[in-house]
This record gives structure tokens, sequence and C-alpha cells, in this order.
């Protein structure tokens, strides 16, 4: 795929089929906990990916039998060892330094211009649970175990609850919040974490290619368009927005997806995103 | 009906029955696509009613079996043609001028201040897909096909995206974005595009008979009233929305409809809007 | 309980059981209108609240088998009585002034730190549609009745509008609006407005044991960082609320919670907050 490199990953494996990037969180001896550095890899990752338009969907799971059994106690425990900061919370204060980068994590996926779609098994908890709302499409196993068990633990889900809101709305984030969000898989798609739910693995997979087959039929600027339309409209002024998106449809219907898409609708054919080698 | 007049249109058919407006997209030969002049027509329809009381209801449907197979594709066809306009987007370029003008048309419907009903079946299509976005209330067939077919055409749903966000929420909204959003009358209310889905004709029209008679039972003045503290609440600050809403709650219940309301509660007598002749 | 002191109240009754406040709402022979006096009843004891945090939860019900039948009347007919104001919906305006306490009340309860419970049954009419929508979590009978029977008397739901905009989204908001909102428990349950539905009242208290003992465990003051960071995140730009967040992350795992969180997690033991006694 031409000159596109990928950054070197230890806690994650990579794999470019097409123009498909399956990313697998890879510490299953941990059910892949989120240590810094995992998070750390995720986002350059998703950096590098910002500005490139080969891969157009990144699918990503966990190995193992488990999505993501949330942050890395270890970690938490080094940073507690560390020296103390000169305020708490402040600047250099590791914990607040290394939760934050659990938040900055969750805002480039959600606004990285490919699809990106969730795969998602066993333990889905804390930094994991904020992983599933984040992706575009969440697909889950119906005996998958979503928790939010900070509260439990006496702090709060602090990078997570602002993600949590935007997925499901204040309604359902509230009851969260206050009893500790258990749910599987049928009560996390009825309150909207997750978008479909599968009783096995064959029917998880087949619902995964169904999904990547919808999404091959939709051209990749395009999508990087609306997801940005439809991401800015949580915060911008409806007419400002209106007014963006009339310019970027003057520009995407008269540069090359445009001219394709209406070409190959005028011969009947379908436009090259579309084709099984794309 | 005393002095309102309605505007001449040439793709809207228009009814006015007692105090309920039944606007027909009516270009059946092609699914009713929405062209250039029909986003105007129905604009200036709304315009019409925007400062009058007369009317209380719009009922909005298409004519021939469908709703609305969204934008013309002759009106795309003829911008192309035109010469290249200065700026890609800019204030003479046709493309972002037309497209825009799909945004106008959705705010107007979204603020009026009378109820808004969409009766909806057949193709939902682009625009169509937008209208029942900004409907009050939509009643769909079970068969009814919606869908973005934007993308899979290389462009954006580009004043649709804020609209569908602002209906369903961000985590449906995305998913549509990215897989084209096909679906039939049921997914689309379990998504929340509509409130309601019906079999066949005849129970779709009753539902319709049910919602238009729940609607004859308040005032149309304390319910757009309501409407705009609702919509307004999607971007005020709540407690500036709070003192508002105060004022608003004092002029309506010293003004002619809240002494009418509280006299016939009184009287155990019906309102005068919500008579038969109403 | 120490030196916390409840205000003392005629039209609500107020028991405290261990860190549980049951506020009940105690006009029964008005099926728990609420009065001007009753809200401001209801605001003291929530402002009483604000700052302390031996009570941990608030569980509001109606006495006499209603939840709330809304407004009460006789304050409407007394403030019209009253000597009309200089401005009508000015600071003399004694509708506009009462109107506005309704609104007092709902925020103060929604940003409450502790974890509200509504049980609901009966009438949930009005006033008492928007507590509903403004706790935590909400469990209803399946036969409760909620109406918005304001827009029948001429006037708006207009410090209630916002809130159930924030509870159930654009969508749902505005067919109320327009409909008058008549909804049984279980169609409660479906739009959002409650969290879950019951039957009978063997089954309805067996589900709000159930939600106590989750947020039993729950720490305190986790959940109360965390309902301000939900509540914000509606408000408050992405980036600026995780900066935030990082912040609190950091002063909570290093304060006595986060301390008696981990410790417990390491001994497998329970943590103090969530022991029978607490």
């Amino acid at each position: 795929m031409t000159d596109f490199e990928l950054p070197t990953t230890k806690h994650l494996a990579l794999r470019l089929e097409r123009s498909i990037l399956h990313l697998t969180l890879n510490r299953p001896e941990v059910r892949n906990a989120m240590s810094f550095a995992m998070v750390e890899e995720i986002i350059a990752v998703f950096d590098a990916l910002a500005d490139q338009s080969e891969v157009r969907v990144v699918v990503i799971r966990g190995a193992g039998g488990h999505f993501c059994a949330g942050g890395d106690i270890k970690d938490m425990a080094a940073a507690r060892m560390a020296p103390a900061p000169e305020q708490i919370g402040g600047p250099d204060d590791p914990m607040a330094v290394g939760n934050r980068k659990f938040g900055t994590m969750l805002s480039v996926i959600e606004t990285a211009p490919q699809a990106v779609v969730a795969v998602i098994e066993g333990a889905v908890m804390g930094g994991g649970f904020g992983l599933a709302c984040v992706a575009d499409v969440s697909l889950a196993r119906a005996d998958a175990k979503f928790r939010l068990p900070e509260t439990s633990l006496g702090i709060p889900p602090a990078q997570i609850a602002a993600f949590i809101v935007r997925r499901i709305g204040l309604t359902q984030a509230r009851r969260l919040a206050v009893t500790g969000g258990r749910l599987d898989g049928r009560q996390a798609r009825e309150i909207g974490i997750v978008h479909e739910v599968y009783d096995d693995d064959e029917a998880l997979e087949t619902g995964l290619a169904t999904t990547l087959a919808q999404i091959r039929r939709c051209a990749p600027g395009a999508v990087a368009v609306t997801k940005d339309l439809v991401i800015s409209s949580l915060s911008e002024n409806i007419e400002v927005l209106l007014d963006r998106a009339a310019k970027d449809f003057a520009v995407a219907i008269r540069g090359p997806e445009g001219q394709e898409g209406t070409m190959a609708f005028i011969e009947k054919r379908d436009p090259a995103w579309a084709r099984d080698d794309a």
C-alpha cells in the first residue's frame, strides 16, 4: 500500500488487508487491560491514519476471547509510588496525565476519517467500555459483559463519562453512573452502547462481513466528510454547520469521487470504491 | 379562512381543510424527487405559515405511493453544466447554493409553529429522509424503504447529517453515516426516525386520525410556545431558557387560551380549540 | 447522623434510614399536587443535601398510590387573583415567579450529589412528569399514567420542556409537545422517561431494593463526581471537560475513597461504603 507506514507496536497486533486495518488489543494474559503504553500505541496508530485515505476501515477487537478489561492496575500502582506531585491533579501528577491520555485516545478514534468497527466479546470494562462507545459500528456477542467498575473502586470513570453521554444520552448515562453499569450484550444494545448483538462467533463474523460490505459501497472521502459533519453537529451552531456542509457538498460532487459516483450511476456499474478488489 | 393566503405551487398539492393543511409532494412520475423548485415551494409555504395561527397542523405526504426519492438528479446535472464558479463551494457555485436550500427547508419545517405530521410510505431517500426527521410526529408504513444513498454516489448527505443527529442521536447517526442507512419502517422506528409504523394503509390512516385528534385537544398557541422551548433547549443555556419559559407561562395563562382553558376546566366542558368544528 | 439537619416540612414526609433519605410527597388528598409551598420544601431539602455526604441516596415517591398530579390549581387561582403585575411575566408577576420555581426544583434535583431514585405509580402529571425526568433511576408501575395536560389547558409545560428534551431527546419530546403526552409506564420506559417497569408493588419494591444494593457498592464521592461530569458534558466543551476529569480522577484516586477502594480490591474484601451497615 504505497508509502503509508504504520507505527511499530508491542501491545497491539496490526494487520492491513487491502483497505482494512485489523487492530487487535494484544495482551490476552491480562484480558487486554489497557496500559498507558497500549494507549500511546493506539493514539499513534490513529494519528498515522488521520491524514491518509488508503485505510478505509479500522476493525478493533481483543485477543483471546475478551475485548478489554479496562485500565491496567499496575500502571496505577506505579503512578501511586512515584514522588508526590507538587499539586494533585496538576501537570506533574502522573495520575492526571496518564488518565487524560485515555480521553485523547477516545477522541482520536471518535474523529478518525475511517469507518471504525468494534467487535466485542467477553469483558468490556472501564476504558474498554469507552472504546465500545466511540466506534461507528459496534457489534457484540450477546454474552459480552459490560461494566464500569470505577466507582466501586472509589474513583470516577473520568475520561469515559462524557463519551457515554454522547453514546447513549443523559438518562441511561445517569443510571450507569450511580449503579456501576453492569450490562450484558443485549442490554448494551437496548440502551445504545452497541448496534447489534449475536449469539455466537459465527453469527458475529457474518455480521461483521455484512457491515464491511455496506461500508465498501460508500465512498471513503464522502464517509469522512459525513462523519465530520455528524460529530461537529454536537457542538456547532446548526446554521453555521449547514453553510459549511453546502461547501463540502460542492467540493465533493465536483471532485473525483463525485464524478466517479455520478458516472457509475449513469453507466449502471459499480463505482471504483465498491469493487471487490477495492 | 379569512385573509390568509397560501402561495401558488406547481410541484406541491395543497388542500386546506378546516385548520389542517394537507401538503402533498406531487411529482409522482419521479417518486416525488425534490427539485430545487419544489424545495423553494416548500420554503414559501412554511414562510407563509410562520406568523399565522389559522393553520394548526401540516400533514406532509407524497403522491403515488412514495414519500420522496431524494434530490432531483436533473438539477445536479444542470448545476454541473453551468459555468464553473470562481470558487468551488463559494456564493456563485450553484451546487453549494442549491444544496444549502435543503437545509433552509428542513429548518423552517423544524421551527414551524404548527404541529407537523409526516405520513410515510414507499421510498424515503436523501432529502426525503431529512423530511422524516423534522416532523413532530412521523407515521410510516412498515414496508417503507429508507435510504441515504449519497455516499454510494461519492457525496455526503450534507444538509441532512445534522438533522439526523438531532433526530436519533450520535450513535445511530454514525452507523448510518458509514453504512448508507438502509432501513425499513420498523427499523426506522426502532432507532427513532419515525414514531409509529403500520402494516397497511388503513391502519396508517387510523393512526393519523388518532394523532390529529390528540393534537386538536392541545391549544395551538401553547403548542407553538412548547415547540419553541423544546427546540431552543438544544442550543440555549438551561437557566436562561427556564427564565424565558416562566415569562412564556405567565403570558399564556393570562392570555385568551389560558383563560379559555381554565374556564373550560372549571365548567367541565371542552375548550374552544378542542371542539369538533375547530 | 452527626450534625446534619433536615428542614422541617409540612407537605413532605422525610425519613432518614442509615444513608438513605426517603422523601414522600405527602398531600394524598390532592394526589400530591405540587403547591408552591411543596416546591419550596423540596428545594430546601436538596439545598440542605448539597454539601454533605452522609445521605447517599434520595428515594422520591408519592403518598396514597399516586406519584404527583402536577401543579396545584389553587395556587394558580390565587396568583390570578393577585393585583395585576406591572409587566406580565416580569419580576413582580406571581405567575412567572411561581412557575420559575418548578425549574429551580428540577435543577437542584438533577444536580444533587446523591443518587436520586424515583418510585412511580398512579398519576404522573405536569411537574410530576418533570420529577420523573430528573431522577438518576426511575422505576415505575406498568399501570402508571403519565400525562402533560398543560397544552389542553391553554398553557405550555414551560419549566418541564427542557428537562424532557434532556431526558428523552428531541424526537420524542416533539411528539409529546404536540399531542399532550399521554403514556402508560411501559410506553414511558420505551421512550426513556423511566428505566424499568413492574407489574405490581411487590416487583417494584424488589426492583428498588436491587437498585439500592447496586448504588451501595459505588463510592459516594465517586458517584457525585461522575454525576457532575455526566451532566456537565451536556454543556461543556469536551476537551475542557476531559482536562477537568483528569484532575478529578487524580484527586479521587489519591483521596480516602480511592485508597480504601484499592486496598479493599487487593485484600479481596468489600470497601467500607459497600458494607451492609453503610
